[in-house]
């Protein structure tokens, strides 16, 4: 936390809650007996109820989108540096809504939430969710907000695949979807580094096949080394070049043993350690699965502009030119998609060498299309 | 093993060892109170000695580089397709030598080995060997098999660069230098797998701090995810689409749940679990830190050339189009070099969807150059 708040930040958050006792049925066939999210907002809705964002996360973020919550927080939100008051998704403008997707670990209803029937945490027991039961969701929390429709519904990464569930099923209830370093769905590559961290995880002998909760511990090497893998695939070949390249820790002199030599190894091994502190390991497991699971096309004989076919809104793309894990070439095929079905489509392949987390950062020329895109949808709106 | 061996196989071959007893001085500092190596050679070495070749193998590879050990094997060595009478690497005109390098677990001396002073292996106990090390037990190797001058050096990835060192330590001693798929030095992002693979290891319990020989078990968990994070860098995106896709295991719908669901997570925890029964943990930690080590230009203030002012040889590099782990571009780095102090130097850039894993195989175009350049080298010594 800075000396003081800066004025171009929304401030201090208070997270909330909404429950819902219903059953949910999910994608997989089995429902939730009930569930909880946990969300976050920004900014005031307007009286008409017209200027209503729905931010999505993507695979370790939550519902802190910005600010803080309390004075000592070491790091705002993951989306502080384009969210606030007179940044490119401007408060002062809109009303921006993000929630802590369920199976994830943040407050929401996840695998080391109680079951209910047991009166123990889920664990593996946990029903598999998907993209899809995840907008299912958040039309509840629509719903529970009385919004009718989303002046947009924006996200990054997996949060990307969100957008693009919400306008298959959803179409009538979102102006516009802003899909940024995003795919259509993973390629073998990438679902192959998700099996390499879920093997990391189940292989752990501290993971307890997900019942580590009852043993008073978690499988820390398991989830720091996919934590390890999953920064590699963040960050470019360039983008640890320029950070580390091959300098090695303090300059010292080659170890010649197995401590740390290299910068990057430090580096890695910090990611790894801490990320096991603020992060649930059966999560982590689920995400990932699905994000290997989401494929809309594949209903469609493998035909995206078929699955597409139901959009009505208008779409926003972002791509970054070093992104190796969701490539400018996934982007390119999700425009591709909408062109073929006739949709209103901006694209927009911004030049960057940060790699996936491209999309968390205040590049330019990124925050100027994303600011200008969104000045538009606010006349439109009549903001 | 075929019901009958191919006539174009060098057919059965049995390995060979060559103790070195004397005190071998290493990079480190550290000195190895004699060592051992294995090796296998194909071919015929001429009566004046000028036409053998030597070989360098990569990580996992070792001194088995053609033919078969046993009529019941189930593989031939790894450059089979390569090497072997009438192929490119002509056993009919040359007399190839391979060796196991000293660290790996194939035969020579390596941390799985006794330690004379303990009676005990070595472990972490056993001294950090780099390349330089490697080729100063194969200029050794030379001496006892009384070659005093290779018509070539030939290696893949991490051969490729013995192969470079080669040139760069016994100048006099190679007339040629075939550097395929190799890297003038780690980037990052190299760094930062190899130490992931290193943690993956290090950190399962039945590491016992590289004694696990003496609690008669390993660290099969951790050796299996290196394994598998090695093959998604050994494969391009390209190869895993084309070899897996997204296609489900026998083509059935998703489990929901944490098996196998998609062919290539099959295929990873197959490769995983097969590297655990034939290589050992503590090898793999120390040939990825040799492979960190190398950077011949560090010593020369990152100039590259200057580092190569001593190379005689005539080179030839080979890189593969698709192949991201060491791409054409690093290899284009050691032509560069070799062009600044005017050496003689070919280039031949392999179209190829293999990615890395392209050294290995059959690829018509690569088979060409190879087979023209050693043709050349025939000639040029008189064969």
């Amino acid at each position: 936390m800075p000396a003081q708040i800066p004025a171009d930040s929304v401030g201090l958050v208070i997270p909330q809650t909404a429950a819902f006792p219903g059953d949910l049925q999910l994608e997989c066939g089995r429902s939730l007996p009930g569930y909880t999210l946990v969300y976050e907002t920004y900014g005031v809705l307007n009286k008409d109820r017209s200027n209503a964002i729905l931010l999505c996360h993507a695979l370790s973020g939550d519902h802190h989108a910005a600010g803080y919550h309390q004075l000592e927080d070491r790091k705002p939100g993951w989306w502080e540096h384009l969210l606030g008051p007179g940044k490119a998704m401007d408060t002062k403008q809109f009303f921006f809504v993000c929630a802590n997707f369920i199976g994830s670990c943040k407050g929401s209803t996840g695998p080391a939430s109680i079951n209910p029937e047991t009166g123990s945490p889920w664990g593996l027991d946990f029903p598999m969710v998907t993209v899809r039961d995840w907008v299912k969701t958040q039309a509840d929390l629509a719903d529970y907000l009385d919004i009718a429709q989303w002046a947009a519904v924006i996200g990054g990464s997996l949060g990307g695949m969100q957008v693009m569930q919400w306008s298959m099923d959803y179409p009538e209830r979102l102006r516009n979807a802003v899909v940024i370093a995003a795919a259509p769905k993973l390629t073998a590559q990438n679902i192959a580094f998700n099996e390499v961290c879920r093997q990391a995880i189940m292989t752990d002998p501290d993971f307890h096949n997900g019942r580590y909760y009852a043993h008073d511990t978690k499988p820390r090497r398991g989830l720091s080394l996919a934590r390890m893998i999953g920064h590699i695939t963040y960050l470019s070949d360039d983008a640890m070049r320029s950070k580390f390249g091959r300098e090695t820790r303090g300059g010292k002199a080659f170890s010649f043993g197995f401590d740390v030599d290299f910068e990057v190894e430090s580096y890695l091994r910090y990611q790894g350690s801490s990320f096991v502190e603020r992060f649930d390991a059966n999560s982590y497991l689920y995400i990932t699965k699905a994000l290997d699971y989401f494929d809309p096309a594949s209903a469609y004989g493998g035909n995206l502009a078929e699955a597409f076919t139901p959009i009505q809104a208008a779409y926003l793309v972002i791509s970054f030119s070093s992104d190796w894990r969701f490539s400018p070439e996934r982007s390119r095929e999700i425009v591709q998609a909408l062109y073929t079905c006739n949709r209103d489509v901006s694209y927009a392949e911004i030049e960057s060498t940060h790699g996936h987390d491209s999309f968390l950062m205040p590049i330019p020329q990124y925050v100027a299309v994303l600011r200008t895109y969104l000045q538009r949808v606010a006349e439109e709106i009549g903001l």
